[in-house]
């Protein structure tokens, strides 16, 4: 028994996400129907965590267990041969058995781009913003964020958790001549968590509310206070973090 | 009688090319249908030179007369508006009546990307270029092409040009931990011109040809000296230069 780990990178434009769904092309779906045939062996992906439709990932994290001989160079360049071209294998390695792309993560880093002006190069993978945002009054409401605390005010109502704290490690805006991105990280994130929370920076950015309402609505525990939740093809899982 | 200018971006993917075809989706025609109909009279638009089927323009320049009193910016908006995603108008002006997209344009600027991995995320701007290159060899084989020369042995065999006389004012190689870009500046360009000189230069990357070959290749005047044609999509016209 061996236990191969991969890195992927895959545009979510054309996948209803990675979780495999009957009849729906998901990223996950696409992997283990490749991998299944190339290895001759059922192929069972576990990933560092489920991305939504439209979100994509330059560096999603996945293993599975495998009993065959195959080296993991032939993992790498038969499955890249087989996939297809919205999803690509970065590397492939042998692990060890304990190692658990979601239960093995320290860490999930998120970034969202946000553009300033429509564009057609690259607007699969950035939210064109029609308002006027200002980066020091989101950058003001970031320290709000970090720590271990209650995130239920920006998660998806209805979602199935069990419990609502994250450890936010990490929470940034950055600001080139075209876009603003934005980067978070922490421990785990909840469903739409990042998407709620961008929106609820730009009502910050455009004036709609002050930068220490952020405050207010981390500790209301209630969606509704926060933002919209913006477009998911601004967001990507850019990085996930291991101890090793 | 009004001249006006548009700065467009396009994404080449879905397009046969900037010329408009009969019954084929272009950007002339997708421009020109929905300018017409957002301003009520026939536009016919000038472009600083056409792009090729897959060719994509961050700044492609454009103009077209205009007998009408809409705005520049209800041009800008309107147009937007209702051209598809792939095409934006960057900018709307009005500017004197001799001035010509095309003869006007002093330069053109192209940009050639070839990603050293296979890529999901931006694969449709870059190509992949399955060999090692050492950018040192490409480095060298640049300045053989600086200058007024004839560049027949870059132009596509069979096109309809009168001459083959180009100046040529910059060539040259970036590398990225990513990428190598090509970046390429000329009075004017003959068919294929960029996508050919790229081919050349990877064979040279890769060592199948020496630095100095690029000297016996231009003098050749001979398409068949040269080396392939390399894709589309990694070719982007970049800017295009005039004197004011």
């Amino acid at each position: 028994m061996r236990n191969i780990r991969l890195v992927v990178e895959y545009d979510g434009t054309d996948f209803c996400g990675w979780q495999k769904q009957p009849n729906i092309r998901t990223v996950q779906g696409e992997m283990e129907e490749v991998l299944s045939n190339l290895l001759q062996q059922k192929v069972s992906l576990i990933a560092s965590g489920r991305t939504d439709t439209g979100v994509h990932a330059s560096a999603q994290v996945v293993n599975f267990s495998y009993t065959g001989q195959h080296s993991c160079q032939t993992i790498f360049n038969g499955g890249n041969a087989l996939l297809p071209f919205d999803v690509r294998i970065l590397s492939a390695e042998n692990v060890p058995l304990d190692f658990n792309s979601r239960f093995s993560a320290q860490a999930r880093e998120y970034k969202y781009r946000i553009t300033k002006k429509p564009r057609a190069i690259g607007r699969q993978y950035a939210w064109f913003c029609p308002f006027k945002i200002k980066l020091s009054y989101m950058e003001k409401a970031c320290p709000y964020l970090i720590g271990e605390q209650d995130f239920k005010s920006f998660c998806r109502t209805g979602a199935d958790v069990t419990h609502y704290q994250c450890n936010m490690y990490q929470v940034k805006w950055n600001e080139s001549d075209d876009d603003y991105i934005f980067t978070v990280r922490a421990n785990r994130f909840l469903h739409n968590m990042v998407r709620i929370l961008v929106g609820t920076f730009v009502d910050i950015g455009r004036g709609k509310r002050k930068s220490k309402d952020m405050f207010t609505i981390l500790k209301s525990r209630d969606r509704h206070m926060a933002g919209p939740t913006v477009p998911a093809h601004g967001l990507i899982l850019h990085r996930v973090i291991y101890n090793n």
